[in-house]
């Protein structure tokens, strides 16, 4: 027997990125398609054929992260914003089409697995990654494991309560007051178009911040210190060894870090805050392939996230 | 070989409970002593006799609950409110005092070890202990154990941020916003002040509405809807399938309960707040010396919390 990879499938609203990965996390070959997104069956077999256009004899499993709540118990889409895949199981599906053991996860969480396999945290037992994008997404590592809380539907670390009774969130969610709103790339835009203009969005902000500006780098520092309110709640409830940083807008971890860091140094608790450290992601977008491919092997293994048989 | 049991020791600012206590939870007997906090060694000598009054052949190990924050990598009080024994190595101590093997652990994680082998949490992977009394405790039971976090520190759930640079928290935290400053007793004792007069406390204020006090309901309301707030961050970061809420204050879970459900319904994210369960707890002051007993046998068992060797 050859070696074993797997294949990972990164499913985002634009594109989807499929890898062929080895167990250490390294990718091997990797290829992007447009997601098709009309009708729950274009979108499957557009995921069909990204897929086979890498499946060779070395491939054991199938890992397939989503921009989805999941439902681990049945590998059931319980919300997809924006592809049509409520209520499909496609943990079955997968492992009927290829023929392979197959397991799904929410793509947060594969991003944390890769950071912690083969990322800022290798090595530690005790991690928390927050990726901050449009939204805000998070994944645990608690005692040696990739932790998805009872049903796999935990980790929404944007929507912890920063501000109870605030502003209404964002997108889908009726809650008031959650961290996404305050400190995700797409909150910061409205601080974006206030200081440079309504053509202005996030990266223009933190351009803007890195060229001097004190609007863009005091906008910066106001979603930072929500930030680290949220980071200091983690603190205080998980003691992680270590918080990661990543997604698009947190590219910009130098201009986020020290309110983040006079926050939890602030509303943290004496050990935990003494002892975590915060840095940022190594893996960039690519962490979100790899992650699929790692909870391939962990189909594969039998080990971590529900699976289904081939 | 007969029966083993350990002793647990629940040590509060004013009393050491000891019991001689059974592997499924039971209590074969208990004694309570002051606790003597004069200084260091007459603490250590009252704790001494206090275990010594129970030891017999069946004892097989000790565990020791402290209102304290522990650093469990070296057995370490890192701070305790009330007690002498910031710095001191209380496993250590303990293992070489008794001749046993020994464990210490945070006074809230214990009542979380309780509920969950003999409580309200009997039979669940993945549960939350809130611990409502003068401050908030907690504890949190993860995939099927005990999560303490990298060191020992997590768990503080009276200390996630839900009101960002809102009040000053309460005693020794420098925080800002904490749950603990809005849905604790000491919390609500100043709502008690001004609905019942300045001699008033919790215990009136929960009699009051229980008598039908418009204004008394609804100073409970309020901070019901604060631990609300607290709630959904905790189904939303870690979906549990269960929340238990004990402590003193607790004992007001029906005047809490509507409040809570409410916001957890509107700041909680589907599925995890759909599937969730909000219970009172089952074991009410017993919690604290059956949890440390159980710490014990994890000490005897080698398994779960760091022990110390007698």
């Amino acid at each position: 027997m050859g070696t074993q990879r797997t294949i990972g499938v990164d499913v985002g609203g634009t594109k989807i990125v499929v890898g062929l990965v080895e167990r250490d996390g390294t990718i091997v070959r990797v290829e992007r398609y447009a997601t098709p997104v009309g009708s729950t069956e274009a979108f499957l077999a557009g995921l069909s054929s990204a897929v086979e256009s890498l499946q060779d004899e070395s491939v054991a499993a199938v890992g397939i992260g989503l921009p989805s709540a999941i439902d681990q118990r049945s590998g059931t889409v319980v919300f997809s914003a924006n592809i049509p895949l409520a209520g499909l199981d496609v943990r079955s599906w997968a492992a009927e089409a290829f023929g392979l053991p197959a397991a799904i996860d929410n793509d947060a969480n594969c991003a944390a697995l890769a950071e912690w396999r083969a990322g800022a945290g290798r090595g530690t037992t005790d991690m928390v990654m927050i990726t901050l994008g449009t939204g805000i997404g998070g994944g645990l590592i608690l005692g040696g494991r990739l932790y998805r809380g009872w049903i796999g539907a935990g980790a929404e670390v944007g929507h912890i309560v920063v501000d109870a009774d605030g502003p209404l969130c964002q997108g889908h969610c009726t809650g008031r007051g959650h961290l996404e709103g305050f400190a995700s790339g797409r909150a910061v835009e409205a601080a974006a178009r206030r200081v440079l203009g309504p053509g202005a969005g996030t990266p223009e902000l933190v351009a803007a911040a890195r060229q001097g500006s004190g609007p863009a780098r005091e906008a910066l520092a106001a979603a930072g210190r929500w930030l680290g309110a949220g980071i200091a709640s983690l603190v205080n409830l998980l003691n992680p060894e270590l918080v990661v940083i990543g997604g698009g807008f947190g590219e910009a971890f130098d201009l986020l870090i020290d309110p983040v860091r006079e926050i939890v140094a602030r509303d943290g608790l004496a050990p935990a805050r003494d002892v975590v450290r915060i840095v940022p992601a190594e893996l960039g977008a690519a962490a979100g392939v790899i992650g699929a491919a790692l909870v391939g092997f962990e189909a594969l293994d039998g080990a971590g996230v529900p699976a289904a048989r081939g």
